[in-house]
């Protein structure tokens, strides 16, 4: 039965059976944590005929990788079968000696001898695991030479887009929250913000801090506002919390919310964010959140530095008072940083709309 | 065969009949116009069994009642069967012997024995359909006396009610549109503001516009941005064009293109918005677009005149320029207007949604 199968495998029948592992891997590392430095990564063995061996995603530092997880989830009567067996990966194997033996190495000791990837890693110590499989001998290829279609390594690319930003720039992806009425306000005239946004938003914008690296606002925020910036549920604050970043010279009031735990915060006397990003780079961080407020995003709007922006809406109409963004030198309106819409989302009475800059990926 | 059923025919049996067909009247009438100055309408006549006989709409002003309709659609060799019949109606039908004959006495002289209507007819002069029907022995109720589920009727109500509003309050609904960028702006600081939607927007934009009687903006936005608020797709302009006026005291420049056709224009040198909308109630409209700028838009919600916000978002951010709306009056957060999210829809990159003032319906 196996035989015969295997004898009638064309090239477009096994391209259809990877890239259905495909679209399982990229299911599977969306489970993991954006949050705590490492890639999503998710893993489909397959064996000769197609059918699924194992699989496993990576769920974070510390974790095995989605390869190891994937190997050991082969039941014991069908471990002979790994011999031949074909790996289906959203992230190039790592080729890097680290706390966990090379991902490359291990997928060759199991006998695992076609080994697909969608995206290349682009991390130079941990790159080359494709060539060095291909060295001993292994099929190493990309999804798109293995001739799956483009949409499933599509969502492998976005499943690992910021990650594998950071990684290149060598500077965390930047998520630029706005939580802004209908009209643009983020305050009213006396100061007040609170709330401006409702229940599902807010706790849509808690779910997102506690998976993002680090929580970064300017000084001015913390003076106006007074936040705790931990990530919270109904339930009160959640097991994982990101660092608490402010920045600007002025100082922290002793009394601050934010300077009271849970987790840590952090501040940085500048007014260079991309110094600021290269340090939180230094410390881990490759998904970071800024908040605000329209001074430090106006700023890092100009600089170039946002990858990505998580607008609410309210329908709230406010009439005056701060507005979003403060000056991002544009005085017509073609010269409007224009963004283009990656998701949009109802929650609650609220519109959430997912955007990055024209042009980007 | 029909007698069996007739006679197994519980209320039960019969509310559900009745609640389809009150939603298939729904479905025709919100084929018809909101512009023209008429309620959207919708009939279905079904025989004893709950089978349809006929079903109507109202195309707008000049066209037959959605009653004729459904009366005239009945087939020739079922018009006996109109005896003994029932009308299950969006709303109550019409006592006002006008351009076409009361739909109440229609509907009895082709022998329908009850009529199950929606909502309430609020027009003082046309009311009164349903206390005529009782009066000459036909059972006329309410789809809530009548047991159908209130989903059904609050569909005919949502369907009739910009229509009944204005009909009661003697003033056309209000519909507000802004074309906003995220931070709320709807002009540069060199006053330019073309384009901040996108495409999808504007198109949607302009079908609105061909269905609403008039189409409003200050002598600023007439000053700014020389409109020509004729609404048109890729071939131009369409056929139906709503009244174009610009209220305030500064003249219309005499090259303004406003001035040009397609449709009529009209200029009010006032700053009285409901006097301007209970003149523009005197000539027809029931359904008006408030076009802008940020003074008349915020006039209009001070004067608490707003029925419906019509809100096209684009993800650009501009950093300065004109706000969507002036000054609302509010000074701190909790004072900000609040609305209900009606419906949300994204149109290419940009969102769109429609909302009420809260508590409102
Ligand atoms: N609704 C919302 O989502 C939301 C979120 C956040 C804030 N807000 C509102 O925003 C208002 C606060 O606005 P804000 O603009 O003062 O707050 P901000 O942007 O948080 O802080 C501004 C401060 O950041 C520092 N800074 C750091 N890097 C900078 C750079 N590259 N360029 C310029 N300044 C830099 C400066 O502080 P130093 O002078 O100390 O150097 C500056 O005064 C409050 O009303 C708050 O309620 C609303
Ligand atoms: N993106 C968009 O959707 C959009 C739409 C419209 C406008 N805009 C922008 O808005 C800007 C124009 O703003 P604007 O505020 O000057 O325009 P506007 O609101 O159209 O016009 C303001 C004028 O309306 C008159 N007016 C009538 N009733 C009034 C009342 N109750 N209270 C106060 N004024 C009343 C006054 O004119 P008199 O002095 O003549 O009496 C006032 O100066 C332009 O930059 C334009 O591009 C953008």
């Amino acid at each position: 039965m196996v035989t015969s199968t295997v004898t009638t495998t064309t090239s477009t029948v096994r391209a259809r059976a990877e890239g259905h592992a495909l679209d399982r891997a990229v299911e599977l590392a969306e489970r993991g944590p954006i949050a705590g430095g490492n890639p999503r990564v998710g893993c489909v063995l397959l064996d000769p005929t197609g059918a699924v061996l194992g699989e496993g995603l990576h769920l974070g530092a510390g974790s095995p990788h989605a390869e190891a997880v994937a190997l050991s989830a082969v039941p014991a009567s069908r471990r002979a079968e790994l011999s031949g067996a074909t790996a289906v990966l959203t992230l190039e194997p790592c080729h890097h000696h680290g706390r966990t033996p090379p991902c490359s190495q291990a997928l060759h000791d199991a006998g695992v001898t076609r080994v697909v990837h969608a995206v290349a890693d682009p991390d130079e110590t941990a790159a080359g695991g494709a060539a060095w499989l291909r060295s001993v001998g292994v099929e190493a290829l990309t999804s798109a030479d293995a001739g799956i279609a483009p949409a499933a390594t599509a969502r492998a690319e976005e499943l690992t887009r910021s990650w594998a930003a950071a990684v290149r720039r060598r500077r965390p992806w930047l998520v630029a929250k706005t939580a802004t009425s209908l009209d643009g306000r983020v305050a009213a005239a006396d100061g007040t913000s609170r709330w401006i946004t409702g229940p599902a938003s807010r706790a849509h914008a808690h779910s997102v801090r506690a998976d993002t690296d680090a929580v970064v606002v300017g000084t001015g925020t913390v003076a106006a506002d007074d936040p705790a910036l931990t990530a919270r549920d109904a339930d009160g604050p959640l097991a994982e919390q990101p660092l608490r970043v402010v920045v600007g010279e002025r100082d922290v009031p002793p009394a601050a919310r934010l300077r009271r735990g849970p987790g840590q915060w952090h501040h940085v006397r500048t007014h260079d964010l991309t110094a600021v990003l290269e340090e939180l780079y230094g410390f881990g961080a490759r998904h970071v959140l800024l908040e605000g407020g329209p001074t430090l995003l106006g700023a890092a709007l100009r600089a170039g530095l946002v990858d990505e922006l998580h607008a609410y809406v309210a329908p709230v109409l406010v009439g005056g008072g701060t507005a979003a963004v403060r000056d991002l030198g544009v005085t017509t309106i073609t010269d409007a940083l224009r963004w283009r819409t990656v998701s949009t989302q109802r929650l609650g009475d609220d519109l959430f709309l997912i955007a990055r800059p024209e042009g980007a990926q």
